[in-house]
């Protein structure tokens, strides 16, 4: 059931390709039709041997002099990547972050549909100023068989992220998105993605002040 | 200029210490006095004598048998990660991601100061729904004489994002903190980094594609 076919993407081609698709998509906004690997190296600093490795993944070929469809490859890119179908979500933490998150009607366009919050402060639940119904963490339960969801946004604060994605697994959720600075562990076989913004900052700040420092 | 020195610090580093510091902190609040490296390693799945390292950078050394001092630790790493100091920025882009990260107070507890945001739309601009002050990005030059900051955190549409990355670089933006899914280009000494959720997203959805499918 774990078990993983053999010919899952590598993640550095799967950190790529939102790449391909955002500047492909800017072309499609420009009405260009068609597209060449040189070109799309030369805008995004990627080798364009890697750029049509990365895009034979897809099934998706360029043809000699012409290159890609523009139209076509937005579209396989798009739907490669999920983008294109509906993915049901919980945000589970509802404090400034996880309201921001359910707030952000940029998300809907990349595929991602919350569709509840979940919190355990008694000032957050039952209100509906997002949009989206918050209950307590405990009703997750309840909520997976009327509203089912696959992804469990993490925004807890840290002290409340392994018990939270604990609460949220044993629910019936399969992947778990951590915004927490928490290193969360998971059982195997659910997915786990770490958008580290914390570590961003940090690595913001030491790189500036390396940078001052060295002036 | 851009030179920075031999001992900055490797990216794998940087990126575990936000982990430390978050479990140290929930030890602080339970009043926990002293950590082993071996506890950390327990806690977070990181090899021991890789903490000892990592917190090496730092100047902090446990004691044997006793280990590290938890105050002093959260202390240090706080301090070494630039969380304790403010650090003035401005937003690009105010549309939902923009204002959410604007809203999210969480950031000023990681040294995060946004003092102002930028947009071109007239709709964004001079509101104050945030809190914070919204100008056209023509003024962003203005603005580095009254308020300056050192970071811009871009979320623009993909298609604006390396044009208004050049602007904040030439009104004198020392470092981008890039949201949007555009792989933007900046001048050597200039500091980068991504936050790719759209990246994250895909990981999520494809890997999820892959665990069903194999079921």
């Amino acid at each position: 059931m774990n078990q993983l076919p053999n010919i899952i993407l590598p993640e550095p081609t799967l950190r790529r390709l939102p790449w391909y698709l955002a500047y492909v998509d800017i072309l499609r906004n420009k009405h260009v039709k068609h597209v060449s690997s040189t070109r799309i190296s030369k805008a995004l600093s990627v080798d364009a041997s890697q750029i049509a490795k990365d895009l034979s993944f897809l099934g998706v070929k360029g043809r000699t002099r012409i290159g890609y469809e523009v139209d076509d490859l937005a579209r396989a890119l798009s739907d490669f990547l999920g983008f294109s179908r509906a993915h049901k979500a919980y945000v589970i933490g509802t404090g400034s972050l996880g309201k921001a998150l359910i707030r952000d009607s940029g998300l809907s366009n990349y595929g991602l549909e919350i569709v509840a919050g979940f919190d355990v402060d008694p000032a957050q639940i039952d209100r509906n100023d997002t949009g989206v119904p918050v209950m307590h963490i405990d009703r997750i339960y309840d909520a997976m068989s009327t509203t089912p969801a696959e992804i469990a946004i993490l925004t807890v604060p840290p002290e409340a992220a392994q018990e939270s994605a604990d609460i949220a697994v044993g629910a019936g959720i399969k992947a778990i998105w951590n915004f927490t600075p928490y290193r969360v562990k998971v059982a195997e076989g659910v997915v786990m993605a770490n958008t580290s913004i914390y570590a961003h900052l940090a690595l913001i700040y030491t790189r500036l002040g390396f940078a001052s420092e060295s002036r």
